[in-house]
């Protein structure tokens, strides 16, 4: 792929089309844009980076660049975790965090109209605010919504709720060649050919910019409590999962956790657990429209979890309490990565439900085997496991072929258990070889097909999830 | 598209292939594989019909179709409506109704997994015997899933539970060259690159055969009430929708439905219809795991009816009630197309909520400008509407400008309401044209970029949601 590099004139134009406060080129670069939340795979910058706040800019700047031949990466917040938001190749960096208008919030069909860069924290607010209910709900909250839609983010309650995919109904793109197009609605089925916005959904940026997004929304539930559940050992612990999902009462979220990640937790947040009796805990949580109603549900799940060995149930039903133990799950992520300043490496695999157990005892079996602290956690009740090898002290000698060979053994397990490389992380530059791996060539000759569809040029985040046609 | 015509050569080789007695040709054509349930949009004779049994079978079929150009139409059971499964190329008719055993229930992950020739009916009565539930219900129960997912059918519970594509999980394709592919599986998240199963759910068999399904289920909710609203006019029933959505009483479905309707389907039953005292009713229903969650909810959508201008509510809370209701409701289709002998035509647009009192209204206006009669009914609840032109006693000549015309109005109103062409029967050979005027050239040349990258000899059902690439 032979790109044009961005010259002064390509600068001075786009300063034309957009504003000079708004592009920025080498040393005015920040070094944020030169990576996601994973520094590990890498630095790349860009040559130029352009904050649009409208979609006629993004169309006029894919207009040129389509023309010049310049790659173009979108970007939201960059919290991404594969590498996905990064510019591998150079040419412009998009960021779409100026778009960040609320457009409509329609109380009466249901549905809500954002700019992408509009953070997931703040729909949830004004969405809250309505009485009406987002039910994606990726830990990361800085995320935008442009975002949690390119990596079909999934989150805590895709047990009940189902994910990204699941809410968003319409969207306005920029193609790779500029055109502005619209796609889906306000509606709720949709039959009228092959569903684009289903393609959008997930593709990381490189079949079209999404510069606006409409989603449903659901009434909000009046009532949520959560049970925190301590096992006896993490078996019992995983083993329960099962028999929650195949009683009728369906729970919000079923995270698990291990008393070591807790603890980086507590430090992390300097702030305790509210429990010190177990290694390994259920964490539960439950929501309609009455107490009476919910209190039905979760007694019965309480006592199914201690007739399969759970020493206690702790119910949380204050705002207080409920949020203080969510808030240390939420703080996993950084939790661990504080532990390991050296550095680390993650996995995102999703499995069947009832193959969870399996995968997270194969991952204690390879932190012994190779010596190397692996750190998990993750979305019980749907199958997607969060997988953190640490660096620790090791030198760069010793971690690397050790780090290299557990990631391939994971994924390696992951489809042996008909798993799936990425749950909601996806698949950025640092996993597309696994992907391959996974599918297979008949299913990359397909994906690469439709980028070819949409991306004739291969210039809109080029070398992620395919990387050639 | 030159396609070659079948030799006798190539019918022994696709009887070597399968059995001599699946393979029908000439004369051994049953009429009723040359068209759907809307015969008119046209009767068209494959060449030869073929009875598959196996994955491994429609590879080799299609291995054949491919490397000697012969265009190939899948067809479930064939109760389409905008000629979806017709061989308007000739070429081979593709049958996977012998294709009909139910893989495995998984209880513990709460999936299903069919071959794509398993009627809805017998899913249905397959899970709900072991205490599950899959949520889709479109009218015709004697569709198969493989037909049910590649037109993405919605039915009546799309308000609650969504639609077909929102259960579909994983599937098993057979690819325009034979190909065999798996895709996604037992998971409930996936971020592992562009959905291949959401580009074949809805895409009518154009893009590949889906030969085995995995889809998700949910527990069996314990009880189910429905509700019987009738309002003093059709604007007080169509405009009180809006208000049972946005209270928090969220209802499994909303039907409108008129007197005019309510008869013909009277007449096609041979039964009375449990109230005569007015001319549009809201039916509603109400699911959940007790009597008094329900009752809670229901009470005050009657409330909200009442306040609204019903002018009484009929609550059946027994099955046998319940079921005299939604009989009548389900024989609609068949009931208007017994009433008019000479033909029909039908538009399944969807609209945003708010925006079906106007498309509604806008029906009955074209009713009394053409002298047509127009029959409509549908799911209120998510904005997909079913219009039916009856040609009743109007020549062919006055009744062919008259529906094109009105046909047009209809697609254009939708249009301008936000809507979209089809909420659920997908497009086939009928509605191409209305698809192209709809979503514009540039997403046109998408849709066939596409089917391009699946099919790029375009033998796959061609001229169906796309007509060329």
């Amino acid at each position: 792929m032979a790109y044009q590099k961005v010259t002064q004139k390509d600068i001075d134009f786009l300063i034309s089309i957009t504003a000079a406060d708004r592009v920025y080129s080498g040393d005015q670069i920040n070094d944020d844009f030169t990576h996601d939340e994973m520094q590990e795979y890498g630095k790349f910058m860009p040559e130029v980076v352009i904050e649009a706040i409208s979609t006629e800019e993004v169309s006029q700047i894919m207009k040129h660049a389509h023309a010049n031949n310049i790659p173009v990466t979108p970007r939201g917040s960059g919290t991404g975790l594969c590498g996905g938001a990064v510019a591998i190749h150079g040419g412009i960096m998009l960021s779409l965090t100026k778009m960040n208008k609320i457009i409509e919030i329609d109380e009466e069909n249901l549905m809500g109209t954002v700019q992408a860069g509009v953070l997931l924290m703040e729909f949830i607010k004004a969405v809250t605010e309505k009485g009406l209910f987002y039910p994606p709900d990726p830990g990361e909250k800085s995320a935008t919504i442009g975002g949690n839609v390119m990596t079909n983010a999934g989150g805590m309650r895709a047990v009940k709720y189902g994910v990204t995919r699941d809410y968003v109904r319409g969207m306005k793109i920029v193609l790779a060649n500029g055109e502005i197009l619209e796609t889906g609605g306000k509606v709720i089925k949709n039959s009228s050919g092959y569903s684009i916005k289903d393609m959008m959904v997930g593709s990381e940026g490189t079949l079209g910019i999404a510069t606006e997004i409409t989603v449903r929304l659901l009434p909000l539930p009046k009532k949520a409590v959560s049970l925190l559940v301590p096992f006896g050992t993490l078996d019992q612990c995983i083993e329960t999962v099962p028999h929650i999902l195949r009683s009728r009462s369906t729970p919000t979220a079923v995270e698990f956790m291990q008393r070591e990640t807790i603890e980086n937790a507590e430090e992390h947040l300097g702030k305790q657990f509210p429990d010190k009796s177990s290694d390994a805990y259920l964490l539960l949580s439950f929501d309609g429209n009455s107490t009476e109603e919910i209190e039905g549900i979760y007694d019965e799940v309480a006592q199914l979890c201690l007739s399969k060995g759970a020493l206690d149930v702790f119910i949380s039903n204050t705002q207080e309490r409920h949020e203080s133990i969510w808030s240390t799950r939420g703080a996993f992520l950084e939790a661990i990565k504080g532990s390991t300043p050296e550095g680390l490496d993650e996995c995102d695999v999703v499995v069947p439900k009832n193959r969870v157990a399996d995968f997270v005892k194969f991952c204690a079996e390879l932190n012994k085997e190779y010596g190397v602290r692996i750190r998990q956690f993750g979305h019980a009740g749907d199958g997607n496991l969060h997988v953190y090898c640490c660096k620790d002290q090791l030198s760069d000698d010793e971690w690397k072929p050790k780090v290299e060979a557990i990631m391939q053994r994971m994924y390696d397990k992951a489809i042996e258990l008909e798993g799936q490389v990425s749950g909601e992380h996806g698949i950025g530059h640092a996993k597309v070889g696994f992907l391959g791996e996974s599918v297979g060539a008949p299913v990359m000759n397909i994906l690469e097909g439709v980028k070819k569809a949409f991306d004739p040029k291969n210039i809109l985040n080029p070398g992620k999830v395919v990387n050639r046609f």
